[in-house]
């Protein structure tokens, strides 16, 4: 079976995960925290940054964009592209997942991920410790206005990037989970990107995120649950 | 004609310059200093970052990610991809893409941009002002890993993803080309690096680089000439 290289709460392998689900996939999940910088993990990626996909005939592909890129170049020719159809769509799609890729995870993912999960987990001599809560305000205080872009443009639209799902709801969906995970995200604060997250959270193919536990940080109640 | 909004020394607009001249297309360039935070050009890219594409029929392409998948996904279906053939070419390529937009760009050519370029043009209130030598130090150090690293790539390969140019050489010439412009790569330091730099330095499709010129800041004389 497909192996994945990836950590619970890392964005971008849960992004993976929802995408194999929706192709009709199966994955073997191997837990790497990242941070650990394992020799044998940097062999296979030198970034050092999960996921990593290791194919059925051992073909190690590394990093979110080439997994991506090899879900769609070997998916089934009866299967659609989770991309979109016409060349303009497909750029809409691109473009809003580097907007949730580089921007709300600059802003918001990646402090509070850093923050809250991996100071955690490392030594003090290697910036381990106590939550930045200043870091953490401010990366808090960039959700809202995210919501409202999710609520405008799915407003506008049937889902993030056009009238189907493509990997941008994925993308969108998977950050804000992390988020949800760890309690932070201001649901009543716009209604539309709510509903948004309930049509995408009720897929199967969000069925296995729900079930991930973080070691001695269980989730809040409505973390797993559809009516949130 | 096609657009594209671009900076001159942005690697990720070099890439997309270098891309559609392989493809044998051509491009009306407008110059945009994606620094000055312009609200029309915001309009058309809320990251706010170059390059956008403009297509004949009006479609805003916006950002790398989406300028890339459109050439690919508009290329006439005789022309060759230039991400490689089979799917794990494409995902090495892909991997080694990400390396250099996101390892090299963070660690070295983001920095030297913002510290000798973006802090030259912006005022005083927003940053501006002579470079912190620090930054520039600490970026000038990982040049040389980065030029053993395409050294070592090129002595087993052809070309950095394997035996047929693809945009991971695009990507990782145009961030050097940048740091070439500003008189900062060590090229005695690796010759494998050199040579491979040199072959690519002499394709038509780099020429219009070569001719770039930022005002009252020339490139050193080395810049162009093919013989460095």
């Amino acid at each position: 079976m497909t192996k994945l290289y990836h950590y619970p709460l890392d964005p971008f392998c849960r992004r993976i995960r929802i995408s194999v689900a929706e192709f009709g996939g199966e994955l073997e999940l191997i837990e790497e925290r990242p941070w650990d910088g394992r020799i044998e993990f940097l062999k296979m990626n030198p970034t050092g940054l999960v996921p990593v996909m290791i194919a059925d005939d051992d073909t190690v592909i590394a990093g979110i964009e080439a997994v991506e890129g090899y879900l769609e170049d070997t998916r089934d020719e009866n299967t659609p592209s989770q991309l979109g159809v016409t060349p303009a769509e497909r750029a809409e799609t691109r473009r809003l997942v580097a907007w949730f890729d580089g921007k709300f995870h600059h802003d918001v993912s990646a402090p509070l991920l850093i923050e809250k999960i991996v100071r955690r987990f490392v030594p003090p001599e290697a910036g381990g410790g106590a939550p930045n809560m200043n870091k953490v305000r401010a990366a808090l205080d960039k959700i809202r206005p995210q919501l409202e872009y999710i609520g405008t443009l799915t407003q506008e639209r049937n889902w993030i990037a056009g009238n189907e799902i493509t990997i941008a709801d994925f993308a969108a969906a998977s950050h804000l989970s992390v988020l949800d995970y760890l309690g932070d995200v201001p649901w009543s604060a716009n209604k539309q990107a709510k509903a948004w997250y309930q049509r995408i959270k009720s897929r199967p193919s969000f069925r296995s995120l729900l079930a991930d536990k973080i070691q001695g940080m269980p989730p809040p109640r409505i973390y797993a649950d559809l009516d949130f």
